[in-house]
C-alpha cells in the first residue's frame, strides 16, 4: 500500500499555501493577465478555481467547452500558482433543474427548491448523480496531467438536505443495510411509542412536516443518512479523481462545527483536510471559537497540517449587519490558523464580484482595485508567510483531548428534551474557553479515539454515548487519566433510547456518582453553588439532583430545594498512585468557575499551559518549536516569556517579556545562541 | 330514560382516583409484573391504557391482535387496577396515510402533514372514519364484559383540523344544514365585502391562504365547523362503545381553555368530564390560572365531580426550557384539583419512556427507577389520597358565575380588529384572578347557562353575544342580581356582523350606559383614572368613549381627551329593592382597581370568600364540609381560621390559626365536638 | 392633440374635493337614502363607488346585473354628489378562482392563495385579463354618459405578485423584450456566478424559493416586472375607460412609498394622481413620514394638484394594536394634505361596515352613527372645506429637490449587502427631516428629471445609478447647483453589477472625493465625528473609508480606525462664481448633525424655509399666496409672522404671531389692506 498524497504534496517545494478562490470566468480574459501579475506580486501560490463552472463548462447537457479553462491553468502554471481545481458539481446549471425538476430538493414541508441561487440538487437524485460524475470524468481527465494541478476541490461545502420521493427510496435503502429487518428499525426507533409501528418498508419516509413533535430516532437516523447519503457521492467524484491522477491530494472544504455533516466520518475520505471559516468581527468570543474550529480541523486531519481554504480579508455579505475587520485583523486570523496547525491560508476570494449574491463579500483584490489598504495588506501578509516557510508540517502538540461527536450533537438538539438552552457547541466552547485562556493545547477528538496519550479528557457533553465508548472512557480513568465529564452526558444510546437507571448510567461507575433528576433552573436566577471550602460562585440554566457514590464533593448547591446536593464531583478513578481521576459537573457553572474547575483538572493531570501569566486576550500557542502569541485585544500587552527567542516575523530578538500592539502577533523561535 | 353512568360509577367502592396513563407496549413483559407491585404499593387504581395502540393492535389493515392487551387487562383486573381503556384512534398506524394519503391532514397553505409524529389524520375523512370505527367494534366487543374495564376514553385531546378537499366537502355540507340556501350563507358571511358573493356553493372552501385578511364569519364558521366535525366523529365512536357497553362511562379528555374545540357542546355528550393540565412552573399566575381551569371543568361537568386525567409529577418536555416542579409541588398541584372538584388525580405517564418524543416527560416512575425521591412523593400521595376519599362526590358550592363563551373567543381573536392585546382569556383571568384571592368560588358558565341561582355573574369579555343571551343577562341584572361586564363586550352577533348602534348595543339598557369609540390606548403609557372618591389608579391598552344613561361613573378618565368620560359605570338595575345592579367596565383597570371593582360587586351581591384575611398566594376553597387551604407561596404562611377543625391529611387539629409551609395544604374538617 | 383631462376637471365648478368610499352594496336601500341625505350635511361631493363589486355585478360568468348600480349613481346624482366609479378588478368573484384556478396567484413558495380574502389574482393570467376586461367594457360602456360619473377609478392598490407558471412565461416575453437575446441577458444577470448561465429561454424561472440568496439581478428585473405587468393590465383597462369617455380623467389609487411598484412609470400613465394615505397614530415621526408621502405624490402629479384618496377619520383595523386619532387630528392631516397640493381630501370609507375583515376600520360614520363626536367632526370639516376653495388648483413652489428612484431601492434592499440597516426610504426621510423642520418646501423627483429648476438637490440615496442620469447630476452640479448626496450611492449601475474602482465611481468627479471600502458600524457604539472647526458629534450604523479629491473634510470621523478620515465632504463643482458645491456624506449623522449639513447646504444655495423661527411640531408650507401652519405638537405654540394675515379658515386676522392650539391650523393669506 502506497502512502496518499496529502498536505505535504502541497508544500513541499512551495511552503505555506497562501492564495484564494478565483473565478476568472466572471472577468474579460484581458483581467487574467493583470490578475496572475498581481497574484506573483502578493506571493500567491494557490488557488482555487471552477468552484462553480459547471454551466460555463456544459452549457447544455454533453455539450462541453474546457477551452477557457486550459487557459486559466497555463495561465496559472506559467506564473507559479498551483492549481486546487474544484469539480463543479455543487451548483448544476438551470438546464439540470428545468429537464429534470427531480433532481431540485425537497424541503421538510415538501416546497421544491429552485435554481437562481446555488446547491439545488437533491444528493440521492440518481439523474444527478449520473450527470456530475460524468462532468467530473470529463474534468480529471482532461487536467490529469497539467501541471498546474495540484490539488482536488470536490463540489463545496457539502450540506445539502432533499425531503424528496427519491430522497425517500435512498433513506430506505440505507436503514435496511442498518437494519436488516423492519422489527429491528421498529425496535431502534422506538415505534410503540405513538403508534409509529412500520409494517413495510415502503411506508417509511423522511421526517416531513408533522402534526407535532416527529420520532427523534427516525430524525438522528434521518441525519445519519444526510451525513452520508453526501459523503456517497463525494467519495464516487473522489474515487473518479484518484484514478485519474493517483498521486494528487483530494479534499473537500468543511465549515467548522457545520451541523448537518458528520466530518469525522469524511475526514477519513479525505487526502487533505480544509475549512472554511469566517468568524463573526463583533463576537467576543471569536478568537476562541476560532481556535477551537482549528484544533477540531487539526483533530479531523489526524494531528497533521490541514487548509484554511476560505476566509475573509474583511467583511463578508451574508449576515444582516457585515462588520468589517480593521487594519491587521485579517493577518492576525491567518497567524492564528497557522499557529493551530495550518500549513496553507486562502482566502474566498481573489478579486471581488461585480454580480452575483456574494458581491459585497470582501475579497483579496477589492472592487476599489489594487492600489488600496486592502490589498496592500494582502501583500504584505503574503510576503511575511514566506519567513515562515519553516513552520510548514511541524505538529501542534497537545495533552489535552476534548470529546465531540456529531451523532450526540444531532441526538441532543432536538425538539422535547429538559431544555433548549443546554446545547452541544456551546458546551464544547464553555470548556474550551479556559484551556484556551491558560494557552493549553487542545486536540479535539471523537469519542473513538485512542485516548491513551492524553493526560486530561473533557467531555463537554455527550449526551449520546455507545456502550464502547463509555468503556473506553471508563478505561481512560482507570488507567490512569484524568477525566471531566459535563452534565446531561451519557443519557442516551446510539438510537437515542433513555438508558434507564441513574445516570450517566454508563458512566456512574467511573464517576462514582449517580443521578435521578435533570433539573433545568430559571432563567432569570443565578444557580448558587459553593466549593468545599465555603467560598460561593454562581451558576446557571441547569441542575442534577446527583449523590456521590464514592466521589467527593468539590462543591455543592447553597440554594433552594438542592442545597447541600453536589453540583461537582471528584472522583479517583482506580486505587493506588497511577489511577487517574473523573469529574462530574452536574450543572452550568459560570466562566470563572467552570475555569477554576478546569484549572483542577489540569493540575490533577499535571499539565501547565504554553506560558505563564498570560494577559487577558493574549493568545498562547505553541507550534513545532515555534510559540506563537497573538494578540486579540484592544490594547497593547505585555507578555512575560522564559527563554530568550527570535521573532521569525520581524527577526527582532525577545528576552524577558514581549510587547504586543493590539492585533499584532510575534512567532518565538529559541534563540541558538 | 336510565341515568347515565359517571364519575360516580367509579369512584364508588374505589373511592378517588389515583393513577395515570399506562403504555406496556413500550416494555418488555417483564417490566409489567414490576409495574403492577409497583401501582399496588402507590396506591394506583385506574390506569388509561391503548392510546397510541392503533399500530400494535391493528399491525395492517384488518389483521388485529388483540392478545397482549387482553394479557394487560387481566394484569391490571388481578392486582385491583381500573382500567380506562382508550380506543387508540388518535394516532393512526403509517399504514393508514401510506396507503392513503387523503386521510392525511393539510395545513392552511396546502402542505399535507405526514406521520412519523402523532394526530395525521384528517377530521372528515371517510377513509379514516371508517377505519377508527372498525378498530373501535373490535376493541368494544373484545373488552365489554372485562372485569377491569371502568372507563372508555375517546380518542385523545381531540383538536385536529384539516384544510383538504375532503375537509371542504364536509364543511360544505355543514354550512347547507345551517344556511339552508346561499342565499341566507352569503348574508351572514356578509359577502358584499370585497367581492366574495359565492353563486355555487362548491366553490366554498375553508379559509386558505389568501392575500390578506380573510373572511371574520367564514372563519368563525370554520372554527365552529372543525369542532363539530371532530365531535361528529367522537359521538360515532361513543355510540358504539355505549351499545357494548351501556353502563360503562365514556370521556375524552379535554385541555382546559382549548381554542380550536368548543367544550361546551363536547361536554354534554360525555358522561365523566376530564382534562389534562400542565401549569408552566415558571408562572407566577399558574395557581389562579389552574384554579380557573378547574372551575371551567367544574362548570363543564354541570357541577358534579370531573376526572383530572393528565398532570405531571415534574417537568413536561415540549416547553422550550422546561422547568421542574419542586418537591412537593405536585401534591399541591394535585390537592388543588380535588379541592375544586375533582374526584380523580391522574398523571401522565406511569412509567418514563425510553424513546420517542416524550422520553423528557416526567412520570410517577422515572428513568432511574422506583428508589427515588420522585417515586418516593408519588407513593406517599397515594396514600394519603386514601384518607381523603370521603370528600370524593362532593360539591364545590358557588355564588359566583363567570361567563366564558367559544364562538365569542373564536370571533373576537381575529386579525383586523381593534387591538390585539385585548384577548378572551386574558380577560377571563385578569376577573378571576380577584375572586381568587379573596377565596371566593366561582363557576364558569356558558352565556346560555341558568343564571338564577347566582348572586353575582361576571362576564369579563363577551365579544359575540346572541339576542337570547344578551336578553338573559339584561333579565338577570333586573331580577335582582349583580352583573359585571367587561370591556369590548356586546359587539356583535352570532354571524360576527357589529351590532350598529352605541354599544354594547343589546346590554346598552341594562348597563344604563353606551359607547361610541372603541380606542386602543398606547402601550407605554398608563391610562389615569379616578374613583368618583378621588383616589387615582391606572389601566392600560384599552379605553372606550361612553357615556351614563342612569348609571353612575364609579370612577372616570383622568388624563387626555377622554378625562372626565366614565371609565367604570354601575347601574341599579330595576326599581327599588330586591332589583341587582350592572356594572361596565370601560377599560382594563390595573390588578389592584379591577379587584376594588370586584369588592364592590361582592358587596352588592352580599358575597363572601371562604375565609376574611387570606395571606397573598394561599388558596382557600370549600369542597363539601371540608375546607381546603393551599399554599402557594414560597414562604410559610399564617391563616387564621373561624372555628375549630380537623386536618384530613393529618389528623391535626387546628384551631384558631393554621400555619402553612410552603407548597403544604390542610383540608379541614369542621371538628364535631 | 387635445389636453387630457385632470384634477381640473374634477375641481373646476366643485371647489375642493371631499368624500369618501361609499359601498351601498353592503346595505339595504333604505339606508342610502338616509347615506344621501347625510353626505348633503356633510358637504360631501365625491365618492369612490364599485371597488369591490364584481361578484355583485356579474354574479355568475357573463351574467351582469347593473340596476342596483344605477340606482346608486342615480342617487349620488340628484344629491350633487359626483362619482369616482371603479373598476371592480382588484378582487375577482370566487367563481373565477373556483373555474380557472390558474387565475389564483402563487406565492413565492408555490403556494396558491385562495380566495375568500381580495386580490386573488395572477396580473398575468390570460384568463383573469381577459374576464377584467370584458366587465370592465360593460361597465364604460353603460356608465360612459351618466352625469354623476366625474373620475374612473381604475382596480385598487395595485401590488399583486406572482410566481405561477403563466407569470414565468409573461417573464420572459418581458425580459426578451429587454435582452433581445440570452446571451446579453447572461451577461447583465452574471450568470458566470454559481452556475446561472442560462442556455434556454424556457429555463428561465421566476425567483422562487431557493437554497440561498437569489441572483440579485433576476430579482431587479423580477421586480421591474411585476411592477410592469400590472401596469399593462392597469392600461388595457384604462385605454378601455379612455374610449368611452375622453373627458373623463382615469386614475388610481396609489399607497405613498409602496415598493412593489413603480410610481414614476404609473403616474405618467395616469389623468389624475390619488394617494391611499395611513399615518400611524404612534409614530412620531409621522408628521414628517406624512408631508415627504405628500410632497412625492405632487412630484407624480408633476407639481400639478393631486387627490387624496383614501385616510382614516380615526383607527385602522390592520395594525395589531390600532390606536385611535383624538379629536382634531384628520382635520390637521386632511389640511396638511390640501396645503402640500392635494385638492380633495377623501376617505376610507363613507359608512363603517357591519362585516367583512374591515369592520373596525373607522369610517366618516361610525357604526354608533351620526350622533357621535365622530361624524359632528366630519361635518365640520366638510364645511370649513368650502371656505378654501381658493386654494383648489394653486401650486407649491419648491426650490428643493430629492431624488428618489424605485429600481435603486429595490436593487439596495437586497439579502448580501454590507448592512440591512441602510435603507432606502430610512435615508430619504433622515434627509427630508431637517427640510421640513426648517418649513422648506421640497419636491420628490426621480433621477431623470429636469434639475434645471432648483437651487439645491439632495439624494439620500442611488445605490443604482445609471451613467446618464449621473452624468446629469454632475452637470447640474457643475452649473451651479448645489448636490447633496448621502451614503452608499452610485454602487451598482442598472444591472446591479457594482461599479469598479473607487466609489461612488459614477460621482467621484464631481464630488472630488472617493472611498475604497464601505464600513459598516457596531450598532452599539456611536460613531465619533468632528466638525472643521472642532465640535464634536456622532453618526451611527455606517462609516466609509474615503478620501478628499479636491473637496474639503467638512467633517473627520474623530476615532476608531478612521480617525481622521472625511466624513462629510463639499467640494466646489465648478471654477468660479456660478458654479456650485457637491456635498458627500459618508455616514450616517445623528438628526442635529445632519440638520446643519443640510443648513449649510441651503446657505449654499441661498434657499431659506417659508419661516423663520418655527418652533418644533410646527409645520409650515406655502401653497400659492397661502402660508399654512400647523402644529403637529401636544402642545399650544406661538409663531412669529412676517406680514399681516388673515385666516381663511377663522377670517381672523393675524398680526405679528399666530398661537395654535394642539393640532390646529390657520391658512394665512396676507391681507390686502
Amino acid at each position: 500500500m502506497t502512502a496518499r498524497p496529502g498536505m505535504h504534496t502541497l508544500t513541499a517545494g512551495r511552503g505555506l499555501l497562501f492564495g484564494g478562490d478565483y473565478n476568472p470566468e466572471q472577468w474579460p480574459e484581458e483581467v487574467w493577465a493583470q490578475d496572475a501579475e498581481l497574484m506573483r506580486a502578493a506571493g500567491v501560490n494557490l488557488v482555487t478555481v471552477g468552484v462553480f463552472s459547471w454551466a460555463r463548462l456544459e452549457p447544455e447537457p454533453d455539450v462541453r467547452d474546457f477551452t477557457w479553462l486550459d487557459r486559466v491553468l497555463d495561465l496559472m502554471g506559467e506564473n507559479g500558482v498551483a492549481v486546487d481545481l474544484a469539480t463543479p458539481t455543487a451548483s448544476p446549471p438551470p438546464w439540470l433543474g428545468h429537464r429534470w425538476p427531480q433532481t431540485l430538493p425537497v424541503d421538510e414541508s415538501g416546497h421544491r427548491l429552485w435554481y437562481g441561487s446555488r446547491n439545488q440538487f437533491c444528493p440521492s437524485s440518481p439523474v444527478y448523480r449520473e450527470r456530475a460524475l460524468s462532468i467530473v470524468s470529463a474534468l480529471a481527465s482532461r487536467y490529469a496531467s497539467h501541471p498546474a494541478l495540484a490539488l482536488w476541490h470536490v463540489g463545496n461545502e457539502y450540506g445539502q438536505v432533499c425531503h424528496c420521493d427519491e430522497s425517500a427510496a435512498a433513506f430506505r435503502a440505507w436503514l435496511r443495510e442498518r437494519y436488516g429487518d423492519l422489527g429491528t428499525l421498529n425496535e431502534a426507533w422506538g415505534t410503540t411509542f405513538w403508534s409509529q409501528r412500520y409494517d413495510d418498508w415502503a411506508e417509511i419516509v423522511p421526517p416531513r412536516l408533522a402534526p407535532y413533535i416527529v420520532n427523534p430516532s427516525q430524525r438522528l437516523d434521518w441525519r445519519r443518512f444526510c451525513s452520508d447519503a453526501l459523503l456517497e457521492h463525494y467519495r464516487a467524484e473522489r474515487d473518479i479523481l484518484r484514478e485519474h491522477t493517483p498521486g494528487t491530494p483530494v479534499t473537500t472544504n468543511f465549515m467548522g462545527l457545520f451541523k448537518p455533516v458528520d466530518y469525522w466520518s469524511w475526514a477519513a475520505e479525505e487526502d487533505v483536510v480544509s475549512n472554511d471559516w469566517y468568524p463573526e468581527p463583533g463576537d467576543p468570543l471569536a478568537p476562541a471559537r476560532t481556535a477551537l474550529t482549528h484544533d477540531l480541523m487539526r483533530g479531523l486531519a489526524g494531528g497533521r497540517p490541514w487548509l484554511l481554504m476560505e476566509q475573509a480579508t474583511s467583511a463578508v455579505n451574508w449576515r444582516p449587519h457585515n462588520l468589517p475587520k480593521p487594519p491587521g485583523q485579517f493577518r492576525l486570523e491567518s497567524l492564528q490558523a497557522l499557529a493551530r496547525g495550518a500549513d496553507g491560508l486562502c482566502y474566498f476570494q481573489w478579486r471581488a464580484s461585480r454580480f452575483g449574491a456574494e458581491r459585497f463579500h470582501a475579497a483579496m483584490v477589492p472592487h476599489a482595485g489594487q492600489d488600496t489598504r486592502l490589498h496592500a495588506a494582502v501583500r504584505a501578509h503574503g510576503r511575511e508567510l514566506r519567513g515562515l516557510a519553516s513552520v510548514a508540517g511541524t505538529p501542534v502538540p497537545a495533552r489535552v483531548a476534548m470529546v465531540f461527536d456529531w451523532a450526540s450533537w444531532w441526538a441532543l438538539e432536538e425538539r422535547g428534551r429538559p431544555s433548549d438552552r443546554l446545547n452541544a457547541t456551546d458546551q464544547l466552547l464553555s470548556y474550551y474557553l479556559p484551556l484556551w485562556e491558560r494557552g493549553v493545547s487542545v486536540d479535539v477528538v471523537p469519542p473513538s479515539a485512542d485516548l491513551s496519550g492524553y493526560a486530561l479528557v473533557v467531555v463537554p457533553n455527550l449526551f449520546l454515548v455507545g456502550d464502547r465508548d463509555a468503556a473506553a472512557l471508563t478505561a481512560y480513568a482507570r488507567g490512569g487519566g484524568v477525566l471531566v465529564v459535563g452534565p446531561f452526558s451519557g443519557v442516551v444510546d446510539e438510537r437515542s433510547h433513555v438508558r434507564t437507571g441513574r445516570f450517566p448510567a454508563p458512566l456512574r461507575e467511573v464517576l462514582g456518582a449517580s443521578g435521578e433528576e435533570w433539573l433545568p433552573a430559571p432563567d432569570d436566577v443565578p444557580v448558587r453553588c459553593r466549593w468545599a471550602g465555603g467560598a460561593a460562585f454562581t451558576a446557571h440554566t441547569w441542575t442534577e439532583l446527583v449523590a456521590a457514590e464514592g466521589a467527593e464533593a468539590v462543591a455543592e448547591f447553597a440554594g433552594g430545594d438542592l442545597a447541600g446536593s453536589p453540583a461537582v464531583l471528584r472522583h479517583p478513578a482506580g486505587a493506588g498512585p497511577g489511577s487517574g481521576s473523573a469529574w462530574y459537573v452536574a450543572t452550568m457553572p459560570e466562566p470563572a468557575a467552570l475555569g477554576e474547575i478546569i484549572a483542577r483538572a489540569l493540575a490533577d493531570a499535571g499539565v501547565a499551559g504554553a506560558l505563564p501569566g498570560l494577559p487577558p486576550g493574549v493568545e498562547a500557542v505553541r507550534r513545532g518549536d515555534v510559540l506563537f502569541l497573538l494578540n486579540h485585544g484592544a490594547e497593547s500587552a505585555v507578555v512575560p516569556i522564559t527563554e530568550q527567542a527570535e521573532d521569525l516575523l520581524t527577526g527582532a530578538v525577545a528576552d524577558g517579556e514581549v510587547t504586543l500592539a493590539p492585533r499584532d502577533v510575534v512567532a518565538l523561535r529559541p534563540h541558538a545562541e
